[in-house]
C-alpha cells in the first residue's frame, strides 16, 4: 500500500508520522517544538525525512499559511511562524515528491474522505482553536482561489470599528468566533481583562450562569457567520472542528441557522476525523 | 450557428430575444411587463416560443429566483414574483429542451464568457440593483450549492440587528448595497424618510457634498462586504453589474479593499455585457 511521510507544521508545535493511502496512521506520531528559525525547522524535516524516506511514496506536508495552487511552497505571511518561511525549498529536502497544503485546508479534506463531510458535494469546515481557520470543498475538489489563498475566515461581523482582528484588519469573524474571542467575550461582559478562555470553560462545567451567558454570545456569534456562509456556500453540511469545536452545542447552531437563511437547510456536525486530520488531509490529497 | 430564444423573467419585466452561439443578440428585444399570474407569465412564454421555437435549438431562461442543479425548474421562494412561480413546468412549454438559471448567475457567466471576467480562474460577480444579486464563477463552473441557491448575499454586516433586510432576517450586506440601502442610509443620515435614490445620485451629480458623503458611505459599505468575499473566495476579480454600479468609483473600491485583506490583490470591475447579459449568459449556458 502506497504511504505518506505526514508533517503538520504549526506556530508551537510540528508532529510528522507515516500515513497510508486509507488514511491510517502506520507509525508513532512523533512531536517537536516548532523553532524560530526556519534551519531549525529545516533540520526536524531533513531528520524525519532520512529516518522515513526509503519506506514511503510521498512527502505530505500540512503547514500553516497559504499554499500555492501548485501545492509546493507557502506564499505570503504566515503568522506564527518564523520570518522567511515563505521562502523555504521544501522539495530541496527530499528526492521523493514533496507536496504542501494549508493546515486547514488540508483537515478539511480529511473530513470530506474520511471524516464528518463524507459524501458532501459542498462543504465548509471551521476550525475553531486560538484562531479561525476555514476549508472549502466543492465538488470534489479544494476552494483555493486564484493564488491558494482562498478559505481566510475573515468577513466583517461588524462595519464600525469594535475589535481588532489578530490580521490587522476590524471585526473579522475569526475575532468573534475562536477560543481568542471568547476570552475577549468574557472580558467585555464582566469588565474583567484576567480572565481567561479556560475560566470561562470551566465555569460552563460548574453551571455558572454569567459563564453559560459569556458561552453563548461567542456561540451567537459563531451561528450569525455560518448564516453568512450557508447563504454564499449552500453546502450540505458545515463542520466545526479544532480545539474550541467541543464546547459548541452543534444541534443549536444547525437549529438556528436554519430558522434564518435563504438557501436550503444545511447539517452542522463536529468533526470525527481526529485531532491528526491535517497530517490525514494532507497525506490524502499527496497520494491522490 | 446555434441559437437560443432567451427570456430574462423578473418581477417587473420579462424580457426575450434570440441570441447566438457567440453571445451576440440576433432579433428584436421584446419586452413584457410581468403579469401578476402564472398563466399569465405562460402565456407570454408560449406566444414568444411559437414565434421562434423553429428557428432556434434551445430554450433559455434567465429567472429571478434560485434555478436548480438540473436547470429544470425554479426551487422555494422566488421573492418579487407570482406566489407558486416555482410549481412552473418549463419544460411542457416547448418541445425544444428548455433551460433555466438563476438571472445574477447567468449574468455572471455573460461576464465571464464575452464581458469583464473573461479568463477568470474565480470571479464574483455583484450585481447591485434594488435588491444584491451574487454569481460566483470557480474554475470554470457557477458555484451553485447542494440545491442550486448558493451565490446568495446574505451575509452580516453587523451583529446587532440595526436594519431589516428584505430577506426577513437582519442586516444582510444586501441591505447595506443596494439601492434600497443607499435610500435608507439618506433617511438615516438626514433623519428624513422621504429622501429617494434619486434624490442621492442627483445631489452627487451637483456637487452636493452632503449628497456625496451618503454616497460615500454606501460606497464603504460595499467595499466592507468585498473584503470578506475576497479573503473567502481569493478571486482574480470582482465585478460590479447592476443599475447602481455605475455609481461607484471601482478604482476607490479596489484600492480599499486590497489595502485590507489577508489574501492576495484583486481587481473590481464594471461589467461590460451590456443590460442583457442574464439573457446572454443563460443562453450561452444552455448552447454549451
Amino acid at each position: 500500500m502506497r504511504k505518506a511521510l505526514a508533517f503538520d507544521i504549526g506556530g508551537t508545535k510540528i508532529y510528522s508520522t507515516v500515513i497510508d493511502e486509507t488514511g491510517s496512521i502506520v507509525a508513532n506520531i512523533d512531536k517537536f517544538s516548532t523553532p524560530k528559525t526556519i534551519d531549525g525547522i529545516k533540520k526536524i524535516l531533513k531528520d524525519q525525512i532520512l529516518k522515513y524516506e526509503n519506506d514511503v511514496d510521498v512527502i505530505a506536508i500540512a503547514t500553516a499559511g497559504a499554499v500555492n495552487n501548485a501545492n509546493t511552497a507557502v506564499i505570503g505571511s504566515t503568522g506564527n511562524l518564523v520570518k522567511g518561511y515563505n521562502t523555504v525549498d521544501f522539495q530541496s529536502l527530499s528526492s521523493k515528491k514533496v507536496f504542501l497544503e494549508n493546515d486547514a485546508n488540508s483537515a478539511a479534506w480529511a473530513e470530506y474522505k474520511v471524516g464528518a463531510s463524507r459524501g458532501a458535494s459542498v462543504s465548509v469546515m471551521l476550525t475553531l482553536g486560538t484562531g479561525v481557520g476555514g476549508g472549502i470543498i466543492i465538488n470534489d475538489k479544494l476552494l483555493k482561489g486564484k493564488s491558494g489563498a482562498a478559505g481566510e475566515m475573515h468577513f466583517k461581523m461588524y462595519s464600525d470599528k469594535r475589535r481588532k482582528c489578530t490580521c490587522g484588519s476590524w471585526d473579522c469573524f475569526e475575532i468573534y468566533a475562536s477560543g481568542t474571542a471568547l476570552k475577549l467575550d468574557a472580558d467585555e461582559m464582566l469588565n474583567d481583562k484576567t480572565v481567561t478562555t479556560y475560566d470561562v470553560i470551566d465555569g460552563v462545567k460548574q453551571g455558572n450562569k454569567t459563564m453559560i451567558s459569556i458561552l453563548n454570545k461567542w456561540q451567537n456569534d459563531i451561528i450569525i457567520g455560518i448564516k453568512g456562509l450557508v447563504n454564499i456556500f449552500d453546502p450540505d453540511c458545515v463542520v466545526l472542528s479544532g480545539s474550541m469545536a467541543q464546547f459548541t452545542d452543534v444541534k443549536i447552531i444547525e437549529q438556528e441557522v436554519n430558522s434564518d437563511i435563504v438557501t436550503t437547510p444545511t447539517s452542522v456536525r463536529l468533526a470525527t476525523a481526529g485531532n491528526y486530520s491535517g497530517m490525514i488531509g494532507v497525506s490524502l490529497l499527496a497520494l491522490a
